[in-house]
């Protein structure tokens, strides 16, 4: 019975079509209006050949217009490959192909990535929002089946090229009913958005937004001056930040104060330093630590609001409907005891877009092998103690150094590289690259080649050269341990 | 992925331990502390021989101990016949036959009741919560399967025996999260539970408290006085109400008002007078009407709070995974046409025990025929008519005239029986018989044979001698047509 539900956004426009649903750029939308310009759109998309079935890639921006596309699409029944528009044309033409997507939706804004593309993709048609002029009437889909992957959005692991994460409906809406279930639903609740919509942390809110009937306040990018003056006079919240946002936003309201309406600062990204956390206890702002990824359809972990100052510096327990453990040595770990995070709950991925071999070896009997490094304290709430081995959260970008040192590999004049994270003021991490060369190369050449092949988040802030990188005894490179003091890389 | 969720009262003793669960008799237990009641109360249900697959019915009235044994029963992996302590020892031991259930748990206050249910069972073992010593360590259920059957209740129709209607561990869920996507969730919400927990009423209290995390005040008995004292001074939030409750809580409040932090009266339990709902409109009392059923585990239909004064009168939309239409000549009927109620989502049950035919009957591709009569307005909003054709509501319990019928019919002196409703101002409404003799017998007498077989909230208020009895060409009983006035039934 439970493997189908209401089109969310009909429904919403259904029960409740008077209440604000999107406010972009001063002007706000109910439900209804959304739905109708939804209805529209996609009556656009299928005169571009949009149908069931169908999967199709988005190259957007944070805009009304994209929320709208993004309804459309699931209006029609098809597929939606979630591309970031920091990559570059590369890059997104891989993620392209990878996903098999036949159409790309995008718009003006984008014409000198989308000709690169174009050039490397013969098999997807491109269209930009502006040309969006015919309409057809879509058979619109009623019902929205569980089981039926939604949104694809890519993602590095340790090693290899990216991998597309399928999320299926029913993340979406096990993903939204847990937050719900662990911070509460208010008639007045406005979720401010500024973190992308082709992320997981943005996709969630706008999903949050039909399921629950709840405003959003969706901004093109961030700026902690406006994000202030949303909180203190425009109603909002909650609101999605990472740990360099909230530093912004702290910095920016300086004596001022969030009125107590404002009930939810959701904080993930990755661990936070506790001193902002006790800054944030001192002016009463309710900061929720907050763990999940593209495999979890965002939060999976969060800290209960009764716990947000006790436990400071936890990512709490699993939410509502979802399961945590730590693994260590293949066992389960005592409290206390660091390992590997593997998280259960219908809030999981079924796996990684035509890669069978690594969702299988991510995804053992439903549970999710995340990589992260963290442990359970004796009342069994999760601290994370670092990001999948590897990973380097820069301004909640996720970097994978596999993909960096796989570009820096391929240059000739490199035998092999290592890249790791090192901290930085503004970004919270950057990259810092370690190479062995075969034959003579300035690091100045090397950068260049890197701005060729790795959108600008991902650039290593330096290259050092080395004799070798520690690796362990069955050859495993231990990025741990690449330091740049010692020389050796 | 979402065939299984975690125990929810062990998940919420995990991730809210120190929040509050249940106040009854003026003492508040923690979800901890009552997960710690019920693992104690599994150990001695164990120990009479509880165990995983088995049904087993309880007769309780609502007490804190009663809940304890509903959540350890669900521990232990039990399927639990809901006994409504208001019928008679032969009602209630059908009921135990049909259910097939091999244990019955209750307390030494049904004493009497429980030695008329041995002598009509042979097969069932009775057990008394004071003789519950003796403890075992049973096998704690770690997931709730969502298409596991937790709990049955008994249900009448139109004609014939009454029929368990199966509940699974999947209706209760998603009739609590519909609940919550359309009432919302405070963290300091607590629900006043003076409605029986044998009925769905009563027993979806407790089950969006394990689910949400909510606090529940529960109470033996309705009384007005002491209602309006909790919502008044003891943080109440929220109460479940039928109109006969509503009408007592307004004229013992007198001109007294709610706090603003009391945010929703839900009145369910059929139509109520508009009068009364302008009462409350004057008071700012925060009616929601309702409308549900035990096959629907409880509420499907909930005005929204934006909606609750321009639509009264209206029952609202279908609660969001969930969806309504009326039908009419096989027909979906038109905007303001009446027709019957149908309706569809996962809270709607998989069927009544052991009864292919009714479920069949009941249940077609999904969608149940609720035999109830209402229409849609222009906008969607369900206003109700009719009660099930001919179902009776008394107090808030469903009498169903085929039963009182059966039972008169089965006395010697009668030929044929017909009952309806007329309306009580106590009660709202109670039964009226009509019957057909073959021999002399007094009203007196039939009387006396009625409260022999039925519970007393079912007896007639009168009967009525006549002739014969209206029925259609194809011989069936009109019961809409039997009426006092023109003598003949």
């Amino acid at each position: 019975m439970e493997e189908q539900l209401p089109n969310w956004l009909k429904k919403r426009a259904d029960i409740t079509p008077a209440r604000p649903a999107i406010e972009f750029e001063g002007i706000t939308y109910s439900f209804k209006e959304l739905n109708h310009m939804v209805e529209e759109m996609a009556g656009k998309l299928a005169a571009k050949g949009a149908e069931r079935g169908n999967t199709c890639a988005i190259l957007v921006r944070n805009h009304l217009d994209s929320v709208v596309m993004i309804h459309a699409l699931f209006y029609i029944g098809v597929r939606i490959v979630m591309l970031n528009h920091k990559l570059t044309a590369n890059e997104l033409a891989w993620q392209i192909q990878d996903s098999q997507a036949s159409i790309l939706f995008s718009e003006s804004y984008f014409t000198d990535t989308l000709k690169g593309i174009e050039r490397e993709v013969s098999t997807v048609s491109v269209y930009i929002k502006e040309e969006l002029v015919e309409s057809v009437c879509p058979q619109v889909m009623a019902d929205f089946y569980l089981e039926d992957t939604a949104t694809i959005m890519y993602t590095s692991g340790t090693t290899g090229k990216p991998k597309g994460v399928m999320q299926t409906f029913g993340n979406h809406w096990w993903s939204a009913v847990g937050s719900a279930l662990n911070l509460g639903l208010h008639e007045k609740d406005s979720w401010y958005c500024a973190v992308p919509i082709f992320h997981i942390s943005g996709l969630s809110i706008l999903m949050r937004s039909v399921i629950y009937g709840m405003k959003v306040v969706l901004v093109e990018k961030f700026d902690e001056e406006e994000a202030n003056w949303h909180l203190r006079e425009n109603g909002v919240t909650i609101i999605s930040v990472v740990t360099s946002m909230l530093n912004r936003m702290l910095l920016n309201l300086g004596e001022r104060n969030y009125p107590s309406s404002f009930r939810c600062m959701l904080l993930g990204g990755g661990p936070a330093p506790l001193s902002l956390l006790e800054r944030c206890k001192e002016k009463d702002i309710p900061v929720f630590q907050t763990y999940g990824m593209t495999e979890t359809a965002s939060q999976i972990v969060t800290l209960t609001p009764e716990y947000s100052m006790e436990k400071i510096g936890s990512a709490g327990k699993a939410l509502f409907p979802s399961q945590i453990r730590i693994e260590a040595n293949g066992k389960q770990a005592k409290p206390n005891e660091a390992g590997e995070i593997v998280v259960f709950g219908p809030n999981v991925t079924k796996g990684y877009f035509n890669r069978v071999d690594a969702t299988e070896q991510a995804i053992k009997a439903g549970w999710l092998y995340t990589g992260d490094i963290g442990y359970l304290d004796d009342e069994g709430f999760l601290y994370v103690l670092d990001r999948r081995s590897d990973l380097i959260i820069s301004g909640g970008e996720n970097v994978y150094p596999a993909e960096i040192e796989s570009v820096l590999s391929a240059h000739p004049a490199v035998f092999e590289a290592g890249v790791t994270g090192v901290a930085d003021e503004k970004w919270g991490q950057v990259p810092l690259a370690f190479v062995v060369l075969t034959e003579e190369v300035t690091e100045q050449q090397l950068l260049a080649y890197c701005r060729e092949h790795l959108a600008s988040y991902k650039m290593p802030r330096e290259i050092v050269f080395c004799d070798h990188l520690p690796r362990n005894g069955a050859n495993k490179l231990l990025r741990r341990k690449l330091k740049k003091e010692d020389g050796r890389g």
